[in-house]
């Protein structure tokens, strides 16, 4: 970070010599570019050197704190006085998402041309919320859309452009997360319902019923409580080992004829295409087809294996696509789009833009007017919103289809090079199948212990790992076992780290219980 | 953009050369490099020549569909093509909101930090949904909001760390947009609501009641219908010129009082402090004081207008937020931090988590089970989030609140003198009082003219100005009458490009009704 290091003082010293000459210009572009430059060196270093630092902090709770002044300053200091505390004091504190040795929930991966896209999208900082207030932004949002709907396969009624150039009632619009996308198909499907069984008002809620997997991402469920669903109408359909924890289409059936039998309105369907606990996939037509008994909204949620999607040995997971009302995807997983970008696709806009629709004199023009064009404020919560579609577009345009795909199959080929160490050694397990880059796994109980046990060895294994800062690794727990989550795919992950991760993995299980079948037993006779 | 102008054919040759050498590396720390190289040469090219660009672009619906290619690549692409389809085809078509040319809306400041602070995060792409999954972007969150709350002036009780040292139950988080503020604090006022009323579920939802005034954003009653909320209770209190269309406390009170008395349970009141269409400001503390007789949530909605409020002359705008539950502002309009960056605080942060807690067993960790951290997910709609903290923490870090200040003033000095102009030509009027750095100005109607009239003249005085591509304005309707808005702020913007919109409206205006009192009416009594 330049002179700072050397002498803090000569830089105030400078800096405050060339203050104040002519008033004060956040965006002089010579100051931009000099403080770009300054971050572009930092993101440079932070590459280079990110694989050494511990992926886990060894912080505590307000060490942050302690460390920088409580006060805000008030007056100004050199751009380096903030890139230093960066360096010193907020950089130690970081969990390193971006590290190789990031194996922990999903990864958010990333790369140069969506980095740079974000870059200019926030330097240009239009407001895309109606078309006239940025057409390029909104024409990029939804060509970009278009074109991973094309990547996806998904069926014409999903775009914006159909296959023949007209338009459909289809589209999409990029969120900020997946917990949006359900939010407001949820409400498009709840206002929906209430039409339809007649209700004033929204006294018919109490009757409306929704439903999801127990395996569904917890933020459905809160999503659901959000669009004001009743708690008690909130169905957690049951999984067990026998669908390898996915959705059993008879089941929901049964629960959603139980509901209707019962006079109450089974609305909204949640299926999930890669679980976060274990990359579970719900059997998306077949949950379609028990929707479609009662008119009921089918949202698919492929956040993190939609990617995987892109790849034809993959795509199979999205069969019967064609019959859902809604899917999401999250390129910031999987895609190498940094964050945050969730793709909405919906069959019908006109339903979504019914229930999110305003209509301000101060946004009022001629284009809205015409209906030819799409105001995207009306297919998410809020109003405004960023350049959403260039760093989406710019990872397409600059990789293309078939380093998409190699991006994807490399990840995966290195997970199942872990599944076959973890299957290579008797002393683990793979808990349930692998579908994608992630690897659920344990030390295996020894026979007739406890889960307790089970759950106390692999608890001990996680803490310490994730103590040597080596690696970092989540947990989970599947159908009442205590699972580690072995995730692939950080973007500056190679074989050799998951090779090492392995290694460290099997040494630290050695020291927890022990090197084979004997030790492993004495270990846990003496515990 | 580099050698591709003379010669892509060359560069994709060079290109292919380099490629597949070595698998397939999205963050290699070269690339990233030169990627973000071009993106900066791009950003102060961009920032160099805005000025000449047309702010407003002279394209219609369906342009980009028709100059990109409507599938997505199969092969990968020098990122210059990228770049270069972003000059040729995408800039052209964008709204330029940083164009100093811009008095539309309201602006979206920017700086040179806030950039850089951006592009650090998305780089870093951290998810910090829990403290442990990044304990410095958690913590750094806290004291950004922290740092603004104390310029702000608000009450420790608001301050994740009390004045004293201590943790309050107050506290704060980063949103994308007010409306997920708006939509995440009525939430929490509705279940409280149903809770204290003895709701069986959300049976008792048809009776509560949400208020704002008519000038309220739209987005306010948008959030309502989000959360569930009955429209029928969903009160746009009317205002007028007496309060300068500011909510009325009297009025407020009747309203509320008459739904109590029909056994309606009034909810949750929305006080705006610097109203979208006029910059009205709601009493905030008369409304607090009106909403306590009936336990309703108060949230303000300082979007805007809030900025200004570190400023000692612009404070007593806030006076009374004490009383109130919850307050939102968004730096992404005028405190130099690029979109998205909406800060939200609550007194009780209890009540806000209260509603939006998950705990799902992947994200369980110790440092969550101690109660000691925040983890900013339960704050919020979704789970997922970018480092939101830093680009905030380096505006504050690098500008102080000295330059932070400054900037406001200027802008309001600006806003004054183009006040000034409007006020010296008898030809125009300031429609409402200006309180911070927006003109709401029109031709002044002659004598027993219509409104209808009065909306003509101006409305071609706006589309005039929009065509020109040297002035961007936008417009509103006011009390009935169609009213220009001139906002003040881009961060480009100087005297003299606010001096040039006035000559160019006088330009444009006398055009329309000739430079004086009698080519007016001459023109007035043709139409």
């Amino acid at each position: 970070m330049g002179s700072l290091d050397a002498n803090p003082a000569a830089a105030y010293a400078a800096f405050a010599a060339a203050a104040d000459v002519d008033g004060f210009h956040p965006l002089n572009p010579d100051d931009v570019r000099s403080y770009l430059h300054k971050a572009v060196d930092f993101v440079y270093d932070y590459y280079k050197s990110v694989e050494s630092l511990p992926v886990l902090p060894g912080v505590e709770p307000g060490y942050l704190h302690r460390l920088l002044q409580s006060a805000p300053p008030s007056s100004s200091a050199p751009f380096d006085i903030a890139m230093k505390e960066l360096k010193d004091a907020v950089v130690p504190g970081m969990t390193h998402w971006a590290s190789p040795n990031f194996f922990a929930f999903f990864p958010s991966t990333n790369s140069a041309a969506a980095i740079a896209g974000e870059l200019i999208a926030s330097a240009m900082n239009t407001v895309g919320f109606t078309w006239q207030a940025s057409p390029a932004a909104t024409e990029l949002e939804v060509l970009a859309l278009d074109w991973l709907a094309q990547l996806l396969k998904l069926p014409a009624s999903f775009m914006t452009r159909t296959v023949a150039g007209g338009r459909g009632t289809g589209g999409g619009v990029i969120l900020g997360t997946t917990s949006e996308a359900m939010l407001v198909t949820l409400v498009a499907a709840r206002d929906a319902a209430l039409r339809r069984s007649g209700s004033a008002g929204v006294a018919g809620l109490t009757r409306l019923t929704v439903y999801a997997a127990d395996q569904t991402h917890s933020t459905f469920f809160k999503a659901c409580r959000l669009a004001g669903f009743d708690p008690a109408n909130i169905r957690s359909i049951p999984t067990g080992a026998d669908t390898d924890y996915a959705l059993d289409p008879a089941v929901l059936l049964a629960a959603m004829r139980a509901d209707a039998d019962a006079g109450l309105i089974p609305t909204y369907v949640c299926a999930t295409v890669g679980t976060t606990s274990s990359n579970a996939v719900d059997p998306v037509g077949a949950v379609a087809d028990v929707a479609s008994t009662f008119s009921a909204w089918v949202h698919v949620d492929a956040a993190y294996a939609g990617s995987a999607c892109i790849c034809p040995e993959f795509r199979h997971h999205l069969d019967g696509v064609d019959r859902v009302d809604s899917i999401s995807m999250s390129p910031h997983k999987w895609l190498m789009t940094c964050l945050d970008c969730t793709c909405l696709y919906v069959r019908d806009t006109h339903r979504l833009t019914g229930s999110l629709e305003t209509n301000p004199e101060y946004l009022k023009n001629h284009a809205s007017d015409s209906g030819e064009v799409t105001d995207l404020k009306d297919m998410q919560v809020g109003v405004g919103r960023r350049f959403r579609g260039l760093k989406l577009w710019m990872v397409m345009r600059t990789y293309g289809a078939t380093k998409l795909q190699e991006h994807i199959r490399s990840d995966v080929a290195m997970a199942k090079m872990f599944e076959e160490f973890v299957r290579g050694d008797d002393r683990f397990e793979v808990v349930v199948p692998r579908n994608f880059a992630l690897v659920c796994f344990r030390i295996k109980p020894r026979k007739f212990a406890s889960e307790e046990e089970a759950e106390r060895v692999n608890r001990e294994l996680m803490e310490r790992l994730n103590k040597t800062g080596k690696a970092y690794v989540a947990h989970t727990v599947i159908g009442g076992r205590f699972v580690l989550r072995f995730a692939v795919g950080s973007s500056l992950q190679e074989e050799r780290h998951v090779r090492s991760a392995w290694e460290l993995i099997k040494k630290t299980a050695a020291e927890i219980v022990g090197d084979g079948e004997d030790d492993r037993l004495m270990m846990m006779m003496r515990e």
